[in-house]
């Protein structure tokens, strides 16, 4: 067992052994083999790729590189939910109070927002109060008492990815599809998950910018999810705009609690909707995707999804009285409205820089040791297709930083694309994927999912 | 200036700038890049590729990370040959006396053997009382006296390239034209040169097997030499079969030794004529590569080539009794006859094991720090073209290890392919390279060289 060797070995196109992917893991993780080699190794798989039953081997290995959560003691299949990111996305507030509310137990792990895009950790914390950092014990008594949990890393999890991560961010190898899918894998299937549902982005907001990317990204997380015996299934969603309106912690907190309560947001709901009726169809509650959207939407319309959510802020530590009342939240030193020059139709956004604007206003962050300002965003006032008349707000954003708040008019106005001619509203689920293949979205399907 | 981004960029297919490599290079050097990052940009190197100008700027700066000796006070135009690497290969012990005779000085800095293939400085050393490891100041004061130099690699030349070298050899980044030839290069265009002849080897005991990636090679040092101002030009030749006949320190100085008194050994003295030509031509004393090749004939027949060997071995410390008697030397405690047990012609060589063979008998290394028995050894009696009867000696073999000595001859036979129908002897050289670009060779064509 040599790493020169393996290296080569995965240079040369050839695919390693399972006993030589976990001597190199593991190796790495104790130290044995450096930093160095495993960089060269790394980009040898950015180049090379891996097949399937590497991929598999690697991420079971990560997986067991830390500790694996056991909830077997809580009834029902758990399920989760897992979104490679993107603009706006707050579906993972609303998803799992609906889905736990229909009795599929969601335990979660989650991460915060790098980059252009939030986490859901992030917009858990604009909540005051709210811990996200409870103890593995903590972690099975909140989702045995409520039905959820909704948690950050911890350092017991998948060590290996951990160690590893941090060394693809410095070494430019994490635009890999088996070493992106390996990592997420490797963390979610710690979570004690009986099954998986993925919301893989595509699109100008997202890391996986082509359909192409993205549908290779969800066939391979659906086939190491396979392998590790935890069905998974997963739609390809539109990121070439945010979604919803709320962009920024505070104010996707703020939509999430409106969605709970029944406002009606097409993208958003749509995305949250789809995911809740595959979770309780991977959970066991519904015998068809479409029952299980059904049902989640009778979770929301009787308020027991809102319930839920109460439930699970209070359990947490969270504020309930910043929920219940909204508006009493403190608001940004500056407001500004964004308002149209041209008449015409909302064609495009670019969404990737409307996350960056979002994150110099205060929302997210640039480097992982900054602060976040909960109340810094942006509501997102016309989105695609969208007929717009001069002088309309486009957009409201919310900053305290003066320096952020002179320019980001000017900057979210040069993100919006208006065109003369009328465009239809795109679709924003785009495919449907599990083990049995990929196949394009519709509504009336019935989904044979799992 | 940002490591990460240097490396996405070149993994994307993107030329870095002067400033960029030098900044990588350099911080590489301080130790500010670390090895992690510099074996992700290796490989990515490895799989992408350098420009041309990015690989004159990558050798340049490791160049200009250490000394480069100044060489200007000797009068003529310095000239080195550097070789890739081969089994047999002991031309610079003939060539470096034989073109000194010519009048043309010979600044040599070599290296020692590893893995299958032999090093100059272990030929050398095999002279009893041979000193390889002069000072800087003596390098220049032996040339100044005696119009040659032959010594080992010292501390001040190109240690961003030592650094480097150390780090591609564990992390399988070796195999890259560009960094081979940026090695070699940065190593030799400090040696205070003012032209450089190549002998790139190609065939199944060469680093590079195939024609076509010895002339990529070739084509890299020749384009690197002329962006550092220094006129280059080189030849692809054969290494299908060991080169002469003598394989192991001692028995490549005698070969040497013969060579320099008149001995034909007709690939191993066409090669060393055709580079001597190509010296003499470069270095001003010679109007053309075939004039060239005529004065270096005189300078072996005459004894003057001979006469110039001994004079460096007294020079550098060695005893040229040995030289002088050359039956003198202690001999292997086992000298093993190969006989061959079929009869026919021969038809081919496995080369590159018949170097490890050698190396086993205690000729070479496997490891850098082990040690060298300069007795031990192959003489090679027949070779490709040759007829042979059942019986006849294949080769005769030297060592001291008792255990390589009962495998070596069943070893050797298995590596030699005898087959019924006569072959002609392939021709040694290939190829010749310089700057206007390849062509076949051909003693009969006149060599716009330089």
């Amino acid at each position: 067992m040599n790493p020169v060797e393996m290296i080569r070995k995965k240079r040369s196109g050839g695919a390693l052994t399972e006993a030589e992917i976990e001597f190199l893991i593991a190796g790495y993780v104790r130290g044995d083999v450096p930093d160095y080699q495993m960089s060269a190794f790394l980009m040898a798989v950015y180049f090379q790729g891996m097949s399937d039953r590497e991929s598999a081997c690697f991420t079971e290995t990560m997986l067991h590189s830390g500790s694996i959560v056991d909830l077997s003691s809580i009834p029902g299949v758990k399920v989760d939910k897992h979104s490679t990111g993107g603009v706006g996305d707050k579906v993972s507030l609303i998803l799992a109070p609906m889905v736990a509310a229909c009795g599929v137990p969601v335990p979660m792990i989650s991460g915060r927002g790098l980059g252009h895009t939030g986490g859901t950790l992030d917009k858990l914390e604009a909540i005051p109060g709210f811990r996200t950092d409870l103890s593995m014990k903590e972690y099975v008594e909140v989702i045995r008492e409520t039905g959820l949990v909704l948690i950050g890393q911890t350092p017991e999890i998948a060590p290996a990815d951990r160690k590893m991560y941090a060394l693809r961010d410095v070494t430019s190898t994490v635009e890999s599809i088996p070493l992106i899918a390996g990592s997420i894998m490797s963390k979610k299937l710690a979570e004690g998950i009986d099954a998986l549902v993925l919301d893989v982005k595509t699109g100008n907001g997202a890391f996986m910018q082509t359909e192409k990317e993205s549908l290779a990204l969800a066939r391979a997380l659906v086939g190491i999810g396979a392998a590790g015996g935890k069905p998974t299934a997963g739609l390809v969603t539109s990121m070439d705009q945010p979604l919803g309106q709320a962009i920024g912690n505070w104010w996707e907190v703020v939509e999430s609690v409106e969605c709970l309560r029944g406002k009606q947001v097409p993208d958003l709901m749509d995305v949250t909707l789809a995911l809740g009726g595959l979770m309780l169809k991977l959970g066991g509650k519904a015998s068809t995707m479409e029952a299980g959207i059904e049902l989640c939407r009778s979770a929301i319309w009787s308020g027991r999804a809102y319930e839920k959510f109460l439930q699970i802020v209070s359990r947490q530590g969270g504020d309930t009285r910043a929920i219940e009342n909204l508006p009493a939240y403190p608001p940004s030193l500056n407001r500004i409205e964004v308002t149209a020059t041209d008449s015409g139709y909302v064609h495009a956004f670019k969404t990737r820089e409307i996350g960056v604007l979002a994150t110099e206003l205060g929302a997210g962050r640039s480097r992982v040791d900054e602060a976040i300002d909960p109340k810094a965003g942006i509501i997102v006032g016309k989105k695609i297709g969208e007929k717009v008349e001069a002088g309309d707000v486009l957009a409201v954003i919310m900053t305290d930083r003066p320096e952020a708040a002179v320019r980001a008019a000017d900057a979210y106005r040069s993100f919006v694309g208006i065109g003369r001619e009328p465009v239809a509203v795109p679709p924003v689920i785009r495919w449907y994927v599990d083990i049995h293949g990929v196949k394009p979205y519709s509504r009336n399907d019935v989904y044979p999912a799992g």
